[in-house]
């Protein structure tokens, strides 16, 4: 059985990533949603916040399953006995960031391959960061997130006061 | 049953081709190598001598295919029965190009989706246009193409008179 | 009179270039579409060819010409004395070219200020050269060309035997 | 009346965004230079300061105004009439930054029009950060910043104890 | 004698600045590697520490020496009496901010030139911050940093009660 | 002795080549400025005259020597006895061609390093390209290249009828 990771912030969901695990799950017989921690960045939700959000919008696909993880990706995966990584590109500065991950990857686990998906031009423009931005300035966010995810952007966005 | 298509002018196949092959066979159930015409291009081969070095270094491989197809890739990829277009991807401009691609067959046909896998960091310079110039040239391709092609090209380049 | 000329080879002109167009047209007093003869490349339709299509397809709008040049683009300009050379901009390898072009312009004519629009995300993938592609092997470009220019574009490719 | 918004965090404004704001100036009827909080960067100067050195710089150039906004700027465009938001290239990774937002942009208000205009070769290698940090370190910034900035910028570092 | 600065965090050094080192001893009278504090991230190791490790590891190279600088990297090359900056290039983001530097510092000492090597193949997807990422996973960096660098990380990490 | 080659076609020779052969000869010992044949692309001047023009612009400087080479340019460079190949970089385009031959000469010739060195901001949209567009169309080309390049370029033009 052909297993795939999707990995990310999902900080939180948009309409971009959602196109991805839709056509990935017509593609694997098991796609893994996974949650990464990013201890960098101040994210705006939690770890079991942002799986809470996921396992509502990816509850209607068949074979999506959502999770998180912390420590290496590649071990994540060889828990999961999944053989592929898959990662979203929508513009060269990704590409380049991606290409360094997917090369040391492939050399702490050769086994494990990490395929590439162009995002939609619809949604090129998308990210998580420039989603919150836009709700953060009282701009409507319609379209961009599924729509259960608008609730819980407004709501979070509002108990921090703006 | 996953089909995969893998395009290409493959004038000749290279050692980085041979990654990209190798690793699409352990993820898909059939992988179709496709050589395709470039009617801008002069090629060094013609589309049978491709299909035949193709032939003869993917032997080994199970689940490799190797054919030839004009028109669209995406008419070749329903008549395949493929929902896959596999690419490699080696550097920034190649994105770009593929992106457009990527887009254009999307629109042509959605339910086929294009996936790209990285070239190694090993063979990320080598290109069928950069092993013919030396080649030409005189300097060793010794493992920068499988080694029954090193003796298709010297051939070739010696009835070319150089 | 803010007069703005947006030069191209328009092989044909796409959907794209419409975008370009109509967005410039409510920008600027005039637009001067401006087709340029290229030498390098083998155009599949004639300079006056290109100029009668963009005539029918602009035909509709306000404050647009059509018009073609020989010689230096700024020289062009100041014949009409504009001060805006207008170009689209879908992807970083356009960028560094047009990037160069502008650059050697202004030297040319410090007077004459290069504008840039982005091209939509939904005709990022378009070019003329990709259209020909299509529709020579087959493919609907149906969207991608204004309606009047898909059958030019069949007629041509009839005639060349395609 | 053509009026172009020019925003931007200008802590403080260099030679490169005047270069932009003179040529913009000869291009509309009013340009808008609108100085935007960076919520997540920590700024030398507080927004009112950076309104200040700009009126100061820009007060011999005709129908050129200074403001400063909050929210998004499609909403400020609104309010002063604007149809053009202009914004300088430098290099490639801002053109895809830009291009996101060009994108967003044009989503949440298709009536607004993103300009992008080439930075001169002499400055394609100045950004507010880059003068800062020289400053910070001892080294001359004459011909980096128009000459009133540079008094600012030295008074602020001798205050930060630099 | 032609002597080379080839400043950098080295927080810590990696397999890559190794293979620069090595290259540049060769090309070079003297190639002083030099650590410069960065004050705007947060190091895993000081400046102290960086030099210490440096020495260690550049002790069988001949025409090598390391030092540390603080202020503009020119007026440390002045005083060092170098006429050449080196900087390794590993991918298109790299390039831009470097050739930003480059004219930077050229517009400071136009006497001192600033020269670019390639990154090997096999390290174009090391940094220092990836090998502190997978070691601070727990992940294996052997051949990711010269053996002794091995044994710095991995206490450093057991400090931080990772 | 440090020799380094600084390859080209340099039909003809810009502003541009010229800055970085000077800057060259004051960091090697020699350097030989190496006309390389080009057989995909249809020169305007010989590989004779290429060598002529460059020998009169570069007599007036210590250390330069100008030739000409045909097969591998690693094997020209070990009979040059050189250990650098020099090459200018101007664009994010070039870039990735150049990391190519980069990474495919030190596969070649492991004791021989490619060095870069940025062109100025200035020159950095010049190309002989370029300039044989900008002459063949009339415009003024002073500044360009170097002033006895103008005439051997506006002859040629003359003799080709244009």
């Amino acid at each position: 059985m052909a297993v795939a990771i999707y990995p990310g912030s999902f900080d939180p969901v948009t309409s971009g990533h959602m196109d991805i695990i839709e056509r990935a799950s017509s593609l694997f017989d098991l796609v893994v949603v996974a949650v990464a921690p990013n201890p960098l960045k101040q994210p705006l939700f939690t770890v079991e916040e942002r799986v809470e959000m996921l396992k509502v919008v990816c509850a209607p696909l068949q074979g999506v399953e959502v999770d998180s993880f912390e420590g290496l990706l590649v071990e994540f995966c060889r828990r999961k006995g999944a053989t592929v990584i898959l990662k979203g590109l929508r513009a060269v500065s990704d590409f380049e960031f991606e290409l360094q991950m997917a090369q040391m990857n492939r050399r702490l686990a050769p086994e494990i391959h990490t395929l590439f998906l162009m995002t939609t031009t619809e949604q090129s423009y998308l990210s998580s960061s420039i989603v919150k931005e836009i709700a953060r300035l009282g701009g409507s966010i319609e379209g961009l997130v599924p729509p259960p995810v608008e609730g819980y952007l407004r709501a979070r966005l509002a108990e921090c006061g703006r």
